[in-house]
């Protein structure tokens, strides 16, 4: 037992208290959410050794190939030593992404890219450098669910503003983003296309963004590495094409989806406030640099031709319309038709997502199938919110998708808890 | 300007008050330390523009070659697709370090370890799952820098502990362990072999140490990455050596230094204590997984022959030789001779390691070179300590290393800052 004088609040009133320490894990360590994604893995696992066939919907994992041109730069690394990089990332690969950054009209130098072991990394060196424990981030919901993560690890409170599934999750009223900014707010955080709704947020929605947080000194984080998936002819609009808020915003980005590569774990951020960089570099220092090869990988991937993401988009686009008319077809089911990324959130009549999600994998199955899907909830930071909802995420073939939906046709109707 | 209620302390106090929200960096942003190793770069490169010859005696990167076999692994990647791992690292990985604990007499489990981007974040993991904002890590100072800023990153305090030069920076006494604990105290962090001072903790320390924690319920962290360079016959004692703290240990461990690959950034954490390993997971599912590629480097990195690390060892000793005898021969200058890593904090007749280390690099030239070196008050956390050493990497060749210390002897002849 340890012995210690402890202050119990009151001005000068010290005395002496035992107290057993134990060896425990953090508060904060506590408080870390579990991913909602694996925690089904031992369900599916056990399913898998009764012989059953799972179609995973459930991950952010494309099926779809990496650039060759990617691969064999690393398969050609010549150096006899894999030396630390610039903390910041390799000049080389800085100076690679500010070409690409030019084919899609937003104009960054080389110093205001920061970059990190993926965007997960680059979004904690953000978090960290624009908010302190206890500060207040704004979040439209449903929402990447590693938010909740990144901001327990940062000691950061997401405060979540509802987007309704009937409105397709499009960006909520003004009114609902100024009713919860608080003298603790220092930043509104979107998702453009939107993981885990698909939903692509328009210029007119941005230009919103910007009136928000350009009257209220809040930084605008936009999480956007989706921005090549974009579908019925419509383009991505990205916070970096916005005016007059060149200092609130800070870009994430990452080769991870955009090149099927999400193993190399490069992501970056951006900004053009340079308080902001200077800062994200001392973090960025203390961990010395981000991935060697995977650099050689992502600087390589900038020169992968169009037609790559033609065909990529193409595929893409079947899929989601074979998973959204699916879907739709389904007796009591709803799924909106987003015009990105490659998952949609749909509305299915039971009573509890998480149970429903677990009951396909551990009591059900069709023609010895089943198929593994996202709880919503897992994305909603408010109780109760998602519990009839699933994510899906569109990473396998259109076949395949299509057989997906004919098992969860089936399973709807057996299923105990049917609303 | 925002409007709000705020408390001012007194219970039931609320008044209306304005303030003027601006658009700010976090204060643990402002807090975070400069890394004392790169501050220099600019007058490095300064000099280097000039046409200065400098010697770079002030990182960890070393100049040894990374085993053709990691190299070759990595040339030779099949799949078409870079996938996530798992969030832990790849169950092969993590077997193969299993094989690789058991020559060294270290019995774990595969689902002990947890695989991180480097040493870096899996230090970051274990701090953030036994320590909250305000909790204590007690460090024997010098200790390596970046500690301080893991310990900022994650709200934490460091208590430095002060080891001597004149006692080689052996392990100090343990009143100055005792007087040092107080109820927010969780854990005690070595580096073993240590960065920056080369000192290798005897079996004796290890016990001390054991008793300690044991006493107390703390936690030891030792970070043992340089565990493989160890010099005059001596062996490398390691914390999970310890009987009867199996609940306390977390070893820190990386392939960076061991061989050679500093830039695949793998590094782990290795734990018998459950609820450490399921709590750290829930941090490494955030981020969703470590760098794929380094993880097949690092993997078939465990297979490099015994061969390699006898060259290497050699090669080593003679530079440590080479410097410490060096130093030593310069008037008022004293090295100790350390048994581990590649590093030795030497004191010198100088009044500010940082000015002096500056001055090398902005003000002199011998034949045209000059040498770059750590200041050592980097290294400490206590304010005002290390004013007269400097940390010297020996990561260079022994011909270079002597014309390095003929460089800085004639460097102190002639230094205006001279005691």
């Amino acid at each position: 037992m340890r012995f210690f004088a402890k202050n119990q609040g009151l001005p000068g009133a010290f005395y002496i208290i035992k107290e057993k320490i134990m060896l425990n894990i953090s508060k904060k360590g506590k408080a870390m959410p579990e991913s909602p994604i694996r925690k089904l893995v031992p369900f599916a696992e056990a399913a898998r050794k009764r012989g059953v066939k799972i179609y995973p919907l459930n991950i952010g994992q494309p099926d779809i190939e990496t650039p060759e041109i990617a691969l064999n730069a690393v398969r050609n690394f010549e150096p006899n030593v894999v030396e630390y990089s610039h903390s910041a990332g390799m000049p080389s690969l800085r100076k690679k992404l500010v070409d690409y950054y030019k084919t899609v009209d937003i104009d960054v130098e080389a110093d205001e890219i920061i970059v990190g072991a993926g965007a997960s990394e680059a979004l904690l060196f953000a978090f960290q450098t624009i908010m302190d424990a206890g500060d207040e981030v704004i979040i439209p919901e449903p929402f990447y669910a590693n938010y909740n993560g990144f901001a327990t690890n940062a000691g950061i409170s997401v405060k979540p503003i509802f987007s309704s599934i009937d409105t397709g999750f499009a960006l909520p009223p003004i009114e609902e983003f100024e009713k919860n900014i608080t003298f603790k707010t220092k930043a509104i955080l979107v998702c453009n296309p939107n993981n885990p709704t698909g939903y692509l947020y328009s210029k007119e929605e941005l230009e919103t963004l910007r009136d928000i947080v350009k009257k209220h000194n809040l930084f605008l984080i936009s999480d956007e590495v989706y921005r090549e998936f974009t579908y019925d002819g419509k383009k991505h609009y990205s916070a970096m094409h916005l005016d007059g808020i060149d200092k609130n915003v800070i870009l994430i980005d990452s080769v991870s989806k955009r090149y099927s590569a999400c193993g190399v774990r490069i992501g970056w951020m951006i900004s053009k406030n340079k308080d902001v960089i200077s800062t994200a570099m001392k973090f960025a220092q203390a961990r010395l640099s981000p991935p060697t090869f995977g650099q050689v990988a992502a600087e390589a991937a900038v020169d992968t031709p169009d037609s790559y993401f033609e065909k990529v988009t193409k595929e893409y686009l079947a899929r989601r319309d074979a998973v959204v008319e699916g879907i739709n077809n389904i007796k009591d089911a709803f799924c909106p038709n987003p015009s990105g990324a490659f998952y949609v959130v749909a509305k299915l009549p039971i009573d509890d997502s998480d149970k429903f999600c677990q009951w396909l994998l551990e009591d059900f199955a069709y023609e010895n199938q089943t198929v593994m899907l996202a709880p919503a909830s897992g994305f909603y930071s408010t109780p109760g919110k998602g519990k009839d909802e699933v994510r899906i995420s569109y990473v396998l073939k259109v076949e395949d998708l299509k057989a997906s939906i004919k098992v969860l046709d089936e399973a709807l109707k057996v299923y105990p808890g049917r609303r």
